[in-house]
């Protein structure tokens, strides 16, 4: 079904108010898990909603954090998210991030304690409007194998970085350091067919065109797929990120992150508190002042998107191209759903006495 | 044939110095270029010296830089590198970088007017020894096609992360954001072998397994090679080095990039002064105490470096390993030179009277 996205909004912050948040709280992890579905990245969006609740069922995510700066200098800060949705822990950081980089430039703050934060781009867009370049990443539930190894130890671990322009709209780069990302398999798993070479590896660390093949015991492959095609690479940029988010932090990392599945238990013998992400902002005139850089930008911006295209019509696109596209679109013409995530959000608003609009 | 570090070492400073550069200059240049030699990137060592020096006699190239800090605040600068070498341009800005970090905890310098730094890792692992994690990067000559674009615009842009640990040796990710470098390609040139898919694409843009396809025109190619592996990452992570490195500082960016070569000219229309590049230092205790950071790691380290292989005996490689191994060895054995190679090196021996060693 398609759904106006307001509606959607509504339903899902009523949920949240149901199952224990603050008004606040709940406005702000519904309108990040809105700019999810708005962006495309629904496997990001509500779908992922039905999630959170079974975490907090079971005690692991706290519905009333009560966040703490637990250490800092005039550029960086390591907030604790006391166990609350990342969803509202990650906007939380980037706030602070912010505000160190309106003092000296930039700030960077790592988190520990938190929980999975949406998508990564909303997060580093925060940036933009105080004319910031928004950085952010995080870990995420180990389902990634390093280059030759059989264990999986890595999550999909994205990156995001988002650019302010002048004239032309902000570049965001969101991406995930795996060739794929999990919901990919998911759209080939329900069309029963094949992965593409190098985005799966089966249990016995062999590739696999199985797009189940993660599901029985095997890994997603970091970017670049082999060895031949850079791995390495994809699985050193998934560790930074591991390391700023978890190492620097006290969260948990590589094979001992929880696990955002509810039915399944986090490690008996965790390294860090909750998993962990890592914001960062630099002010452009901290750099250069702010109207050259942003003309730069602009100029940077069409060089690229006028480049001669292997195929006509087919233009080369700026990173966040595609998702402003789907946005300006799913605003107007309602969020698509599908209809297994129709269905848990009903079962959602039956359990919490909230309608689901039809 | 195969020499003695040291031995080198003397040679490229001595010639260094007679094409005008002061001794202590001449000899951080030199150790920048060793440094590669022996971590195994034989492409950015002294097989580059001849590159550097036709660069000087275009004048291209300053001998005798005066950099100048353009713009600051407490956690940024922009470095103006008087044409200078890279090589020596892109410590002193590392060193700023460290400076501001010990200040208020992080560090993070954008240059303009600079030339090629060689290899990026060894700016980054310049803050180890002041335990912090350091960030170096680079733009380069347009040998790059971004995903559907035909032309090049931008250069193999490597990102470098060390991580300073406590009895395990630091994490160094030193990697180029295409799916192989162009030394490799060289390699596969010289043995008339095929280049593995995803590495290149033609004039026209279509897939090539030439090894030749970049000089006649044609592309490397992003990481993740096409579109189906993610190349639109690679593209996204190198267009974030571009505009980190020239976009912050008012170098040249994208297609405008000087090329490295000095029989191929600048563009005619410049969008900034000579290469940028872009360098980060954060201190480890501006987030949790270093002693705890650095057991992290340890911790860290060892897990990955244990993970069940795929292959037995095919251990899992942490970032820096191959080339530490390659380190140790060509210190005690001495550096392995190509021929051509050294007949540049005997070639600029005779030319600045500098014996070249046997």
């Amino acid at each position: 079904m398609v759904i106006a996205h307001e509606q959607l909004f509504q339903f899902t912050k009523s949920v949240l108010i149901a199952a224990g948040c603050p008004e606040k709280e709940a406005r702000l992890a519904a309108e990040v898990l809105l700019s999810a579905d708005l962006r495309g990245v629904d496997s990001h969006g509500v779908a992922r909603l039905k999630g959170y609740i079974r975490l907090m069922d079971k005690g692991r995510v706290n519905t009333k954090p009560e966040t703490k700066v637990i250490h800092e200098t005039p550029s960086t800060a390591v907030l604790d998210g006391d166990a609350g949705l990342g969803l509202v822990v990650g906007p939380e950081a980037m706030r602070l991030a912010i505000d160190k980089a309106k003092q000296v430039g930039t700030g960077w703050v790592s988190v520990r304690n938190s929980n999975h934060f949406g998508i990564a781009g909303y997060h580093s867009m925060l940036a933009l409007k105080d004319d910031c370049i928004g950085i952010s990443m995080t870990n995420a539930s180990p389902l990634v194998a390093p280059t030759f190894s059989k264990e999986r130890l890595l999550g999909t671990n994205p990156i995001a970085v988002a650019i302010p322009a002048d004239k032309e709209p902000p570049f965001v780069l969101d991406m995930a350091t795996t060739t794929a990302a999990n919901g990919k398999l998911e759209v080939l798993q329900r069309k029963k067919a094949e992965a593409p070479s190098g985005w799966v590896q089966d249990a016995d660390g062999n590739p696999t065109v199985d797009p189940l093949g993660v599901k029985n015991g095997g890994a997603l492959l970091p970017l670049g797929g082999d060895r031949e095609h850079g791995s390495h690479k994809g699985y050193g940029l998934s560790s930074v990120v591991d390391i700023f988010s978890a190492v620097l932090s006290g969260a948990n990392y590589g094979p001992w992150v929880p696990p955002f599945v509810a039915f399944m238990e986090p490690a008996a013998d965790p390294v860090g508190k909750g998993i962990g992400h890592f914001f960062g902002a630099m002010r452009i005139d901290a750099f250069r002042p702010g109207g050259e850089f942003k003309s730069h930008m602009d100029n940077w911006i069409s060089r690229f998107r006028n480049a001669e295209p292997v195929i006509k019509g087919h233009d080369v696109l700026i990173p966040g191209d595609p998702e402003r596209k789907l946005e300006q679109k799913y605003r107007t013409e309602g969020v698509p759903l599908l209809d297994p995530v129709v269905e848990d959000l009903k079962e959602l608003g039956s359990r919490f006495e909230v309608n689901f609009p039809t």
